[in-house]
């Protein structure tokens, strides 16, 4: 049984005001507010528990040890991975995508070879691309969504040839909301010898995951939209992919033995963590992510459907509100512009005095933008812990626009 | 006037018990703890003001953003840096290196071109030039320090051939405690045309540091050490250097426009810095760096001389402990091993049962550990809450030690 005004009571930041309203946080995709498990467990790592991890022989270098390598374990439970090893602590998605293009893209693949991303990608999943576009002459193929906003697998599948290197492919748009089926496409690119990047950022916090069901050889995921700290991330890596790929970042931990002239390196997943890692947050990250294990990220998602197709039959209802994205497959993230006058930034400004807390901009999806033929949308994008009150507050406060702009 | 006790009252963890004993920290080589305003500071953050930063128009994003962004100038202040633009967020100096490494040097250095290092250079400075030897053919020059563990300024200058590029060197030896005089190589280096990079690692906590003076073009800290939260740091780059550099993490943030075929990068330092960064944590670091500008750089400085000027005497006078480093210039870190069979990892665990927190190991420097003959060391490190009396609980266990293995 999911518990709304029990999970609202585990996060203390909804229970303040902003501009004398209560805060309805609308801005989950960008990031996610904290449950206070998640903050104490962050407070006690640092007034009680601290120190740095890994070689450190004395009591509080072994337990911050043990409660930062254990995350490990969490992070694959959560993913449904078959080994912690394949495990990579990173900062968030940014870092885990960029480790792939410059551990493995970069040293395997050669000018010509194309990489196939799908339009509604983050820039997260299209820079890094866009530096081996640069650097070292890479073809980008791009997909494009269906009036809908549905990716279908059938078109990214027939997009590869015998050029092609990899998929990097969204598992839920940030923008539209829409989810791709990204297990048949996994299996269909496996089939012709192509490897997959999957997305994690937004999926993995709507949905549960099984990396071992998808089949991809990278899944990256984010803790701060995970409910947990700024900083903290991960990425599963299948143990053949490992083997193909080089350090990313140099420095203590990632090494085996260095001497002047000759260097040996750490086995995987230490290979691909270099330096002080982000202790503390990891730490929070796992925490999160037992919270969430905990509820029960089936329920999550039962609460999440629910609350969509209520947002979804509200914004349908207001004629001069564009909802960006109507896949059947939508989750609840909802772009929009209003018809007339008023750019998205002064909407959002405000549903701001209203306390209503979205997005304006490209959301880091330029390429989506222009499919889309628009330079900014408002994004209101929901949590585990938003209500249907606050879908009616949006609404509202929207209504408010349009009598403003009208 | 340094008030130690109140100092000591600051940080919380220092109150408590390790093996029933009082805590005696001596690991602040390897990080140190953190005083209660940024420990408050970090849990404010995340309970009442937590949001994603940049783009975002609403209260919360707008308030995030602020702290946030404001960090910068207090690196800048710290640091003694005159523009804050010059300031680039990193997760601490391991990834200010890697910045370096792939942004500015793997573009612009060409096989056969010298990166000059010093032999006590942690693996943070080692290890990304290791990489560029590897995959590009560059080559490393190394320049020993001598019997006292000093290193003369004019030996690395005479180092400096027609094909070196970068001189990248330690201010302050994480193994031995010496100071280096950087400022000095920092001249002649440009005064022959190669770029400097300063790791500041360890002399940014432990002495007032001016960029400006120093000169240097790249000069990188790490928040954690400078009691600042895990995953926070910075580097200074001068923007003639930034001028230079490539991209290094594709992403969120560091882009102008992104397109299918085109892209187009957003100005330093936000080119430098993709997708969301380590909001709290660099909000924690800038409350840090403000709790020891009130404290006052020199004040700290002058204290932790007094301590280990008192330490060296105390463990000069153990006839069979060595200690290796005796610059003239050694701050508060000394490693060390026991005259016999008892190996460093033996002593720190026995030191530990004493509540003596002492770090044991390579410390990340395998040439040095290569040039002074050892496999391993231990090392206490202290900080600018040590105090004289913890001094001697370290000499109290360390002959509780060398009676044991005597």
């Amino acid at each position: 049984m999911y518990d709304l005004e029990k999970v609202r009571a585990d996060f203390p930041i909804l229970s303040r005001e902003v501009n004398g309203k209560p805060l309805v946080y609308l801005d989950n995709g960008a990031s996610a507010q904290k449950p206070q498990v998640v903050i104490d467990a962050v407070t006690k790592a640092y007034a009680e528990e601290y120190s740095n991890v890994h070689r450190g022989l004395h009591y509080l270098s072994n337990l911050a040890t043990e409660k930062y390598e254990g995350v490990r374990g969490i992070v694959a439970r959560f993913l449904g991975a078959k080994d912690e090893d394949e495990i990579v602590f990173t900062t968030g998605t940014t870092q885990g995508i960029n480790l792939v293009a410059y551990s493995w893209a970069m040293p395997n693949l050669q000018a010509g070879d194309e990489i196939i991303l799908s339009v509604m990608e983050h820039h997260a999943n299209i820079v890094p691309w866009h530096f081996l576009r640069e650097r070292q002459g890479v073809v980008l193929k791009w997909v494009d969504v269906d009036a809908n906003g549905d990716l279908d697998p059938q078109k990214v599948i027939d997009a590869i040839g015998p050029k092609t290197k990899l998929v990097a492919i969204t598992q839920m748009s940030n923008v539209l909301g829409t989810v791709v089926d990204v297990k048949t496409i996994t299996q269909a690119a496996h089939d012709k010898g192509v490897a997959v990047l999957v997305d994690g950022s937004q999926g993995s916090v709507h949905m549960p995951v099984d990396v071992e069901d998808i089949g991809a050889d990278f899944y990256a995921i984010t803790g701060h939209k995970l409910y947990g700290p700024s900083g903290s991330g991960a990425i599963h890596i299948r143990k053949e992919r490992m083997d193909e790929m080089i350090p990313f970042f140099g420095g203590g931990d990632m090494i085996r033995e260095v001497h002047k002239d000759e260097i040996t390196y750490a086995d995987p997943p230490m290979k691909f963590e270099a330096g002080t890692p982000g202790i503390v947050q990891q730490i929070g990250m796992g925490v999160a992510l037992e919270y969430l294990m905990e509820l029960g990220m089936e329920n999550v998602a039962a609460h999440e459907k629910a609350l969509t197709a209520y947002a979804r039959q509200k914004l349908d209802g207001l004629n001069w509100l564009n909802v960006q994205g109507h896949s059947a497959t939508k989750g609840g993230i909802f772009s929009f512009t209003l018809q007339g006058a008023a750019h998205a930034h002064d909407i959002s400004t405000v549903l701001d005095k209203k306390g209503v807390a979205v997005r304006a901009g490209h959301h880091c999806a330029g390429p989506l933008m222009d499919h889309l033929g628009v330079s900014a949308t408002c994004r209101a994008s929901f949590g585990l812990y938003n209500t249907t009150q606050e879908v009616d507050k949006l609404v509202e406060a929207l209504e408010l626009c349009h009598d403003l702009f009208d």
